[in-house]
């Protein structure tokens, strides 16, 4: 390109206004928005009202804009404009996790099919360049895990509740007043936000994609002052962790989970809306990086981060997509939870294999034990309808 | 390229040894050493005899060698050997802070003239991504400062004075018997390869050319009991940290020195042999990045990113140069710093602002007080010829 880009925007909520914030920051401008597209004409908006349109195609046929930046909420929506550009030959930054969870490995063949890029690094971890480090500097066969804290609305709450002793209500009321919360708080609670960024992050690190339906992921708003205070009593954090990790040279496994997380880790100590993700690899023995994974102003200069990587015709290769050993996903692993339940009824669901703590009274029970991936997978619908929590428990 | 790497590697010592193991492990390998030039042919090897040679032509003029990897100590046998290269059209890999601290402004000229390209994302922090980041995901102006501890060896030896009691000669020793010292101490202790790794990172977070005899750098050889007990009573740790910070938007200055660093800084975890880089912006606050900075096989494996980039064909592009409004260096910043000394004759040297805090007793004198970076450039040579030790000690 490496001509000036004429943005086209989809969406101006949280993002879309934190990037135009931006924008206007930047000196030496590369970029300017042309138009922005909105579904509700009649809102008061910070920007003058010719910039906005509820039509589509008042953006897709003006030939000035060579880019389009999708940072709508409403993942098939942004489905249809993503595959509409790439289709029409546009390139696309895109922010949309679930989307893009759902469909790369279409928008992967559309890409090479058209050869209109599309970038999404600030869909995973905000400010952090996790994507754009796995496929460039990550680019051999050295890497053995990528483990990280990806939902900064959960974190905060999280934060606020094991720093302030805040109940989960407040912690959670703040996160949203503070802008920090997916307009449904079930997506960032429940581990659904970390699962998708996990599914991007897992075809960049490993080349595998997995449909985040196949795969486990629970979240904290089950949590109870039980589980915290057994937590704090081990001298352990509860975190809300997505990770993925090599198995052997052709097998890996991902999953998200509440984490009982020791203080020895680098993850311990990520606090309030911050993202860290823990990168490990074979020779380089474990690298840390850590930022603003939420909020307007940090997501918006990790879309402009994406934009600029446009104006110098950068796209993502999918280089670990053509390793000859393809790396195929297994929920065959083993590992050790800790389960709070209510009753006998709830415990039998769990198929453990092996039950080493166990503790039970009228309020309060739970086994710590080794369970198979596959077998909660098997029961994950049934998990939410109960009043159990669990988080995985490492050794160390 | 995108066809296979066959290098000419220069130099095995602790890097150029990682390397060969790094590679013999990875699988689908784009990379492999044709030839090595060594000093001395007759040291007993870990690869077979027909691999090395002392003779550079046997390596420039070999036609199957695409690729020339540059990882010897000597810095000025190392820029015979870079220039060489480029200006056969020869690209190159090098791990030489110091010959490029020395050399960048002319060695990207040439780069340019000749269209080969020099890569050295492993000079700085070892398996840190700081450069390639800094050029590729913060190329815009909204980066603030790039602060960290740059050397591992110095930090290794301060945390086992923190948090072992160790003395300051057994943990030098240490780290030297475990691989991560330079060759020369001094090098590591006194700042000087901190220096060199900020100069570097410098050109690609601010896009200007700072010759390090300019700059100061103080590092921790004269450290004592009392310093360290200072350190300890204010609740912070000594660190050695390299720092570059804009100052307005067409001023920036930078400097190595011993840092009074309070707990609530990411890099006042920052142990061992480990390289933490804060880098600040004005939308997504901080990032951390943290791995290990030293040492044979995280060294080889991050030359090893920079072999695969070339063969992406990937280049430094140096895109803060062509920044429309230049930063330039300025010297005319006040800090406020912790000074030890011995008599009066020491501390007039100093043309302190205003001094806050004083103790003087037969055995242990300080002050804390206002300088001007510039009073104590002016001095920089003086320093190390007298008993004492300064560090910077921030606000907070």
């Amino acid at each position: 390109m490496e001509n000036k880009i004429t943005i086209g925007l989809f969406g101006f909520g949280t993002v879309g206004q934190g990037l135009a914030g931006v924008l206007q920051r930047v000196e030496n401008n590369k970029a300017e928005i042309k138009r922005i597209c909105v579904k509700n004409a009649d809102k008061p908006r910070t920007l003058p009202q010719e910039f906005f349109t509820v039509n589509p195609d008042d953006i897709f046929n003006d030939s000035k804009i060579n880019l389009i930046v999708e940072v709508i909420d409403d993942d098939k929506a942004a489905y249809g404009i993503v595959t509409k550009a790439l289709n029409k030959g546009l390139s696309v930054v895109s922010g949309n996790k679930k989307m893009l969870a759902y469909h790369l490995p279409e928008l992967i063949e559309l890409q090479q099919k058209t050869g209109a890029a599309l970038l999404y690094d600030a869909s995973a971890c905000g400010s952090i360049p996790v994507i754009r480090n796995l496929e460039e500097y990550y680019d051999n066969d050295l890497l053995i895990s990528v483990k990280g804290i990806l939902n900064g609305s959960s974190n905060f709450i999280l934060s606020k509740i094991f720093n302030e002793n805040m109940r989960y209500d407040t912690a959670l009321k703040m996160a949203q007043d503070l802008g920090f919360a997916e307009s449904n708080p079930s997506f960032d609670v429940d581990g659904f936000d970390s699962l998708f960024k996990l599914v991007i992050i897992t075809v960049h690190a490993f080349g595998e994609y997995v449909n985040p339906d196949k795969l486990l992921n629970f979240g904290i708003s089950n949590m109870s002052e039980n589980d915290i205070r057994f937590a704090i009593e081990k001298s352990r954090r509860i975190k809300l962790v997505g990770q993925v990790e090599k198995l052997s040279n052709d097998q890996i496994t991902l999953f998200v989970l509440p984490q009982l997380i020791s203080k020895d880790k680098y993850i311990y100590s990520v606090e309030d809306e911050f993202n860290g993700v823990v990168i490990k690899g074979e020779f380089y023995y474990k690298q840390f990086m850590f930022g603003q994974g939420a909020g307007s102003k940090p997501t918006g200069s990790a879309v402009l981060s994406d934009i600029t990587a446009r104006y110098h015709n950068y796209r993502y290769e999918y280089k670990k997509r053509n390793r000859i050993r393809k790396f195929h996903y297994t929920e065959d692993h083993i590992i050790r939870i800790y389960l709070r339940y209510e009753n006998e009824d709830d415990l039998s669901l769990f198929n453990f294999q092996q039950i080493t703590e166990r503790y039970a009274s009228d309020s309060y029970k739970y086994v710590v034990g080794n369970i198979n991936l596959k077998d909660i997978i098997k029961i994950k619908d049934e998990l939410h309808k109960r009043n159990l929590f669990l988080a995985a428990y490492p050794h160390n």
